[in-house]
């Protein structure tokens, strides 16, 4: 029974956020994301190893902050759940995580421009947004962050901030709730994509580090809720 | 009842551009459309603060030029009516309004480079778009525009012309009726779409004044009723 | 009936035309393609003024190589048949005609850069593309093709050629019959969109003359009826 | 018979591999992807002369390795079979062959900037990829690698890589199995895209080749059946 695992707004809005995020563009077969226990703090909920767009309740399971299964059932996690465990464990202020491959991002973690907010949408991605090399420690590796030491490693460079990216890889987004990550996750997207077309242009005036604190305190507020319905109405299962 | 509002055709056309507006990708969970009632010319019909792609006729209020709720309800409106209304305020030949963050456009408010058409169907657009930025006057904001003394600064920088960008932020368009206000904001993403294609190829002709003021001329004929038609069939529901 | 406009195969392949044509990103509410008659050569067959995604068989008429109706009622005609009845006039080794505004041809119609094929299946628009400008002789004007004597100079720019650029405006494709008209009206599509790619890389490596017509000729023979039944059965009302 | 050809399985995969590859964007109305068979390893199992949209069991033949047709009729088969044909015949070890024109791929071929994986799911292209100009040897030609001695050189160019560039005209795209080599396939595209973005913003860091050889033997690995239900269920005839 999933409603074992989490509250049931817990497990709906978490599977929600596996359609969203596929169906938005910025998963594809890969990345996940995962939600703290609203209770038992110390787990996270998070599909075992499978495309986001597939996931349903039942897909569903219960780690510690180790990436050890509590509950769930045996079926494999996902290689990566080392950075969920590593990011809660790192921040009690988080309470959902987004590990993906967004198309827009990569970029920026193998050039020397910096990925910055250029429009009030974008705010969410804070102002500051630091690239983190596995390699630096691990040298040459597949890529994947596997182990704690790896994990620990990615959460100090990401900080108190609320998107890190991985060198040749994608990023994590940390957010207080499932829905406020998945709002991050997409304007990180879409303000990444339009850098990129402003940058073709020449010098780009990005948003002042006043302005990203007020836009992003704006958009926690009754934004989300306007975005988030929109997001769900256009999963294909949800159209009228 | 809705036909309280305004006539029905103010009130489906309304409906129809959100839709449409989201279907061509000139809107997502954000910005707006608005008609000017056709005879308390005091008076615009706007949506309460709802995702464009699901507004429905019950969703829309009257607001007075200063952005008070006269009808409709007492769910919260856009963040933003100030804009809608100054531009009411200001110009007596506006019949509809759009806001939006197009993202074509976006690039054009944060970078140097002029928005200028380049093609018959940018014609719509005008010759020149001034860049208008809050932070001139307001300093560090959250990008919105939130009371008539902003509203006043924004609707002087559009002054007589069609669109004006707003940096940061997105843009608004002003027609004189929503189809008209429709057909600019979708080739206005068109046309801005194209100039960074250009751009990124060399040196980029532009229409010239002549040739805009002829091409918009004719573009306001009926040119938009084969386009309008166009985009009510692309639309979900509307699809044989 | 349309039956006495053309034969049904002729009919059929026009409505197709149009509906592949818009399906695949060639044309939006604007454009259109015509079809000579087969036996009535001075004749061609076109739709009145409507949006191609929606062009059904009752909305042909059949116009004489001035422009003017013969058949089909009385509805109006686009504002360009002057082009087509240019081509027809001109070419007689031409049964079909494409004008649009597809997106990525426009670029290469306002800079400096030619539009050359860069793979085999681009070789269908030629090695050389001319740009027209109707403001050579016409000076400023709404970029419309309205009269004989600018579609006289539009016709002569083409020459024996398939493609000519109109700065500003779009393109006229010329092919021996629909089908292969809509072969090349799309690869030209796809053509323009690889060589921005490969542009903003760095020099470019386009086919030779004898490349571009032995492939162009390769490409005229069954390719055309495998890409035909992939784009029909792409098509909305077509998909199994 | 379709049994007849291949085992089910073979049969089946081939099958979805023709729908994944045109649903993702790799392939259009031409291109083809083929499987050797597993017992009767002189032979290959492809499509005769279709769209891959469209091909269904009834469409596979058997060639063997000079690309004569052994059975599954008589109906043409693709103009390049000799290009499958040849890959088999250099590389025991290649169990499927994808032969497309991925758009993002193309200006990799007729530009000098290597095409190189950017992300650890790029890792599958491999560290090293070749461009093969067939005017090298052929001269002027329509670009078709049509014969023994083409296939030949072509395949002695791919060498013990996983893929090869073809100047004007596309990839190949080698595999030990149709899953592999799909997966290959869709990240060639992917990360061909990527970089051209990263292109375009300055000097892009690639993977290293220990990073390339770990990760791409990382994603041999269980990732790639995630990835095959994720793209089946994306194919129209699939979704829930």
């Amino acid at each position: 029974m999933v409603t074992e695992l989490a509250p049931r707004q817990i497990v709906d809005d978490l599977v929600l956020a596996n359609h969203i995020l596929s169906n938005e563009g910025v998963l594809d077969a890969f990345g996940h994301v995962s939600a703290r226990h609203p209770t038992a703090t110390d787990r996270f909920v998070i599909s075992h190893t499978r495309a986001p767009e597939l996931v349903e309740p039942d897909d569903l399971q219960l780690l510690d902050l180790h990436g050890a299964r509590v509950a769930g059932g045996e079926r494999r996690s996902y290689e990566e759940v080392a950075i969920h465990a590593a990011v809660y464990r790192y921040r009690s202020d988080v309470g959902a995580v987004v590990h993906s491959h967004a198309p827009s991002v990569i970029p920026f973690g193998v050039t020397a421009v910096p990925l910055r907010p250029i429009y009030h949408m974008g705010s969410v991605i804070g102002h500051e947004i630091p690239v983190w090399d596995i390699a630096t420690r691990s040298g040459d590796t597949d890529l994947l962050v596997r182990d704690e030491q790896q994990g620990d490693d990615l959460a100090a460079a990401l900080g108190r901030r609320t998107v890190v990216l991985m060198r040749g890889h994608g990023c994590v987004v940390a957010g207080a709730d499932i829905r406020a990550v998945v709002f991050t996750a997409i304007y990180l997207e879409r303000n990444a994509t339009l850098l990129m077309s402003a940058s073709a242009l020449g010098k780009v005036r990005t948003l002042s580090e006043g302005e990203t604190q007020r836009a992003a305190a704006m958009l926690r507020g009754p934004a989300g809720e306007r975005a988030w319905e929109y997001w769900v109405r256009r999963l294909p299962a949800h159209r009228v």
